[in-house]
């Protein structure tokens, strides 16, 4: 079966795809560009595949486009189980996903295009309030992220114990985020520490922004 | 096991843990207020138990504390497997993933107390412009459902078939946002017709907000 998956290399929300994707060691049989910049996201083509116009869309063979970023990568552990991406006993897998949900749930959709879109058009805040509005959201979540790994007994090498697993997928894309938006990790040690561990790791490094088609040569 | 539950009336996120509990016929020992319109949540007391001063919380016995409301349903359905609110087939669990991030991802998060806040304090926007804000991205959601709902062959007498789904629980919190603030549901007949099927059913009538503890005797 052929894979094929609607891409944009700032999107965050891909880059989790992406990192799922590679841990699999699957290689999508075709990537489609949807310039965000460009709002190809709201032309008729990319309509029919996703009418909320967003990113990633997933195509697995030939069933229907598969859309949001966790429900991807969840159905890609439960076809793919090696490696898995969740622990295996309820309370192990209740903490990566609420960890994998501060980051794509609460912090991330504050600052998707449409809503930046609106925050300018509708509210007519400015440009350096817009950014401000971002960092607030970023920094806010990578504080409580590390609020929860440096005082939670689970955390290990990486988010839960000393396996990759969804919650450090979505720590690094919130990293990476952090560095679109130029706000320091600094203060949030142990987010650093697991996102250094996952970025020495190949699936990681090759699934980053700034590693992809259309990507900027500097961040 | 006692099972704990942090709670308010008004959260729409620990509604959607209220329907989940009803439906698998799991009743709190305890149910514990906080009050979000007095600030409960930033509370030392609360604090303890949730870093991030976000509802719900749910404790299953003698476990930390569960976070996030889709995590929390996760792990109910997994440690109470009946009745399933996922389906068995990996590409319909993705698609009521799907749905369901659709509400509690891309639309919720941006309507919660701590973003209205930042919107007024930070940002100077007025309440009519804040209330217009919730408007804006509830019905974008119900419209996007709407669209899924009417054009695609899974959805049956509920969001998935015909069997009630964690995407129904989320369909019927953002229909409940809606009456909060509200917005016109007309526009939306296939999410109003699975909302009206899902309160036919009484755990999802006695989860409603407004039969909860605290809440106004008219909406």
């Amino acid at each position: 079966m052929s894979i094929k998956l609607y891409s944009f290399w700032r999107s965050l929300a891909t880059h989790r795809v992406r990192i799922a994707l590679a841990l699999k060691g699957v290689t999508p049989d075709e990537v489609v560009t949807i310039d965000l910049t460009k709002g190809d996201q709201h032309g008729a083509a990319y309509d029919a595949v996703n009418p909320m116009h967003a990113l990633p869309t997933l195509v697995d063979g030939d069933g229907p486009p598969l859309v949001q970023s966790l429900a991807i990568i969840e159905y890609l552990d439960e076809t793919r189980p090696d490696p898995p991406l969740l622990p295996a006993d309820p309370r192990g897998r209740a903490r990566v996903r609420s960890l994998a949900l501060m980051v794509a749930a609460d912090a991330h959709p504050l600052m998707v295009p449409r809503v930046r879109e609106y925050l300018e058009r509708e509210l007519g805040v400015p440009e350096a309030a817009r950014t401000a509005w971002c960092r607030h959201w970023i920094a806010t979540a990578l504080g409580a992220l590390e609020r929860r790994l440096s005082g939670e007994a689970g955390t290990g090498r990486f988010c839960h114990g000393d396996a990759v697993s969804l919650a450090d997928i979505c720590l690094v894309s919130q990293v990476a985020g952090a560095g679109f938006f130029s706000v320091d990790t600094t203060p949030y040690p142990s987010v650093r520490r697991i996102a250094e561990a996952c970025s020495a790791i190949e699936a990681f490094a090759t699934a980053h922004p700034l590693r992809q088609p259309g990507a900027p040569t500097t961040a």
